[in-house]
């Protein structure tokens, strides 16, 4: 279908910003008795093409009653900025072609396998902005827990990959790292890089924002610097400082990814599929050789099993090998929250605890990090096997490593102050005795509804940890909040549920 | 979670009517700068609780960035029409509670079984409006395909019945058909209901609108009179006259059916569980005891197959029993559209001419509503085994079943004119031969394209059948539209898809 067929049937309207967010999903306002709804029969939650210039959008179509003159095509927030009009410009409107990959979606919905050509089609038309948030939560859904196959995920992570751009360091090996979430607070990636970076290695980390967690590096980093580079800002920060730490929705690696996410978020869902995708297409679009993934296991983690590890290792390691990228693995202990702080701020706290030697810094966060730098030392083949730890525990103790994460933060846009959150409340111990489990799906959740990570400044602060001993009485941890509404939903939300903390009374 | 809890964090608005359409979503607009926005951190797309007197309801946000005066909370048409408000009253807004029982959908998406009390509380969110549409679409597709069981299919069946109205009529049997959809122009209810009342059986007919064809029976109804009837009108028409055709989401029962159908609609996805909940909770809800499935089958309709059909049929028949239904079935020939007319007015047409017994009524469409109401006169104790057909064809010829449709007609409010549509395409023969394949989607799609369920006039109209002999440049069918943009883009599609017609010369 060639644009000169669909330029029969669209008419011109004229732009208008009428300043509504709907969290991204693109809205076009029309009124019910313009001249184009009633010629072009549109009616509410049709798909609309609107073409601005070299732009092309397909929106989801609201009508309204008033408020917009005759001719005129209201755009919501993430529609203004899409096609990027200015105010009254002309705009073609027509009915969205139909969207033929969506076969290939329903397909899988009824349990079919789906071959390259199929996510390639899928994958396409997400990144072109056509497929609506029902269609999304469609595919996802089709997609997740363990729908994908061995070959399907690798055909969808090639698909995700070839839709974006595709860095090349020119380097020869290009360490990177990932964390499989689900462990409130393990914030190790900020430490870990300059580490590294110190140590002469070229790690240009792009992280993802939260998808169900209360904080994603990309959330905790944005505390302490800009992450929205675009390519030329991350390249220059690369070349000067060896590193970044910098969102990657906004360099355009894997684009469909960041679009996905967005549905995501509020569904809530866990898909191996996904996931791997999601994980290898940014570190192969982000030119890595080398990966290093930690895969923190516990009952209340992401990951709650150490068969549930070793199954999503392999599929990470198999499709690494598909698509050229070498991938290591480190399971650990996902029991408890690493660090004290859960949500932007508060983490962001922890690791310059850590990396200014701070007699209190979190212990934990320090000796996961120091782990996990020397693996990818030896990986890299900047420390021989063995002795990785060893230099990485240097690095941060003689200041290398601050200086590092400091040089970082000034390439990227300025080290910033970590905000306080203006609303609190300790949560305490009702009885004493030792603290035997932590739910922390129940604390994430509680951090998120806090306001975490919209809100930077709150989340959690966990206070008492797995094996403590503690009074009646005794504060477990207190919840932050922005506003007070969310301090009330949190505190409510909590005391509906079982006691996050089980407390064992001492023989 | 009790009322008071929620109360601590709420907030009074004002409401006032936005009148944008969202396709019945509830939408509420606040300003972002608003006391409340800011003292509650509503940030887009979180879910907002409304109050106004005794109605309550949970919408989706979307913040404005002007356009509202301060404390005013904006409200989508559906919204208004839930709450009631009147302009300016005071609305509580608070946060959404959390919504335990999308636990259970999580479950379903990942392969796990839900029981009775999961079911409950889903259909039970679904029919408080608690789940986005987001949610929504995550539900229907973790339960599409033939990835519910038979007890799970009982469990969404009876919770679907149980959440809305459940009707009594006091009559010993109540009869009932259903068609399982996907052949277009398959009209036959507006046939067998006059006739079967006509002989004195009770048939209180809910129908529903279209889901993913050009028209649904209660679509095809509406251009001859009034089907949005509520409880106690539909009960005065079947006092009347012995039997009604009405739409069923008007009635309130099976009220979570009509919420998923919204979003079921756009994603156009076949459901094996969710069609059997769907079709037998609104007979069981209607009060029926003896109810005949039709099930059309051919490589184009929705029952590809005769074990397809064998399944489905099965699957009717099992949990009509679990819930005390008597379900008989009838495997019809589903290769061709039925009729000549697809799409609400073309098919209300075909239904008067052959109740008015014109010459040229189409007799495919004749007598399969002939053999379906024998059936029905048979299964309801109206004619003795082996003389129901001859009853039907009977009471059609003598026009006992014009009579008794006309005075339906009246009695739900009065029979109307059929509209014609006022752009018309005639698509010609390329080539002369014998038809030997009709696509049935392609046909659907093409009317669904020009406008139809909701243009009533819209659709296609067929010249031609299986079988027929062509010369060159005759016509096959005529596409109808109300606007001149549909039309085109109706063509469009035609144009760029495979001959639907498929023509072989004639040796």
């Amino acid at each position: 279908m060639t644009h000169e067929h669909i330029s029969h049937a669209s008419v011109t309207m004229s732009a208008r910003r009428v300043g509504v967010d709907t969290y991204q999903e693109l809205v076009v306002y029309m009124r019910r008795d313009c001249a184009v709804c009633r010629s072009e029969g549109f009616t509410a939650q049709a798909r609309v093409q609107l073409d601005c210039g070299p732009r092309r959008i397909i929106a989801t179509l609201n009508v309204v009653d008033d408020w917009l003159a005759e001719g005129q095509a209201g755009l919501s927030e993430s529609a203004w900025a899409a096609l990027q009009p200015t105010e009254g410009a002309s705009l073609l409107v027509s009915h969205a072609p139909s969207l033929d990959s969506l076969s290939h979606v329903r397909a899988k919905v009824y349990g079919h396998r789906l071959g390259g050509d199929a996510f390639r089609a899928v994958v396409g038309d997400i990144t072109a902005g056509r497929y609506s948030d029902l269609h999304l939560a469609t595919f996802i859904t089709a997609c997740a827990g363990d729908h994908l196959d061995l070959a399907e995920t690798v055909s969808l992570t090639r698909a995700m990959i070839d839709v974006g751009d595709r860095l090349d360091w020119g380097r020869g090996r290009v360490v990177d790292k990932h964390c499989v979430g689900g462990l409130p607070g393990n914030r190790t990636t900020l430490l870990v890089v300059p580490i590294v970076a110190a140590c002469g290695l070229t790690m240009p980390k792009t992280s993802s924002r939260a998808i169900t967690s209360p904080a994603g590096t990309a959330d905790t980093m944005e505390v302490l610097a800009p992450v929205d580079l675009d390519i030329a800002a991350m390249r220059r920060t690369v070349e000067r400082t060896g590193a970044c730490i910098v969102w990657g929705g906004s360099v355009r690696l894997s684009p469909a990814d960041d679009i996905l996410i967005r549905v995501e978020r509020p569904l809530d869902l866990d898909s191996e599929g996904q996931l791997v995708a999601s994980v290898l297409s940014k570190k192969a679009a982000a030119g890595s050789t080398h990966v290093l993934i930690d895969l923190p296991v516990g009952p209340t983690a992401k990951v709650r099993s150490a068969e549930a590890a070793q199954t999503l290792g392999r599929r990470l390691v198999e499709v690494g090998r598909a698509i050229g990228l070498e991938v290591a693995l480190r399971v650990t202990d996902g029991l408890q929250p690493v660090g004290r702080g859960i949500g932007p701020a508060l983490e962001a706290r922890d690791v310059l605890a850590v990396l200014r030697r701070q007699a209190d810094a979190p212990d934990d966060l320090r000796q996961r990090a120091l782990r996990l730098a020397g693996d990818i030392l030896e990986l890299g083949g900047a420390a021989p096997a063995g002795t990785g730890l060893d230099l990485a525990t240097e690095v941060l103790a003689d200041g290398r490593a601050w200086a590092k994460f400091a040089a970082i933060c000034e390439a990227q846009g300025g080290l910033r102050e970590v905000p306080l959150a203006s609303h609190r409340r300790v949560i305490e111990a009702p009885s004493g005795g030792r603290i035997t489990a932590i739910d922390n799906r129940v604390l994430s959740r509680a951090a998120k509804l806090a306001g975490a990570p919209k809100a930077a400044a709150a989340g959690v602060d966990v206070h008492a940890r797995l094996g403590d001993i503690v009074r009646p009485g005794q504060p477990l941890f207190t919840l932050h909040a922005q506003a007070p509404g969310e301090l009330a939903y949190a505190r409510q939300y909590i005391e509906t549920r079982p006691p996050i903390f089980q407390i064992s009374e001492v023989s």
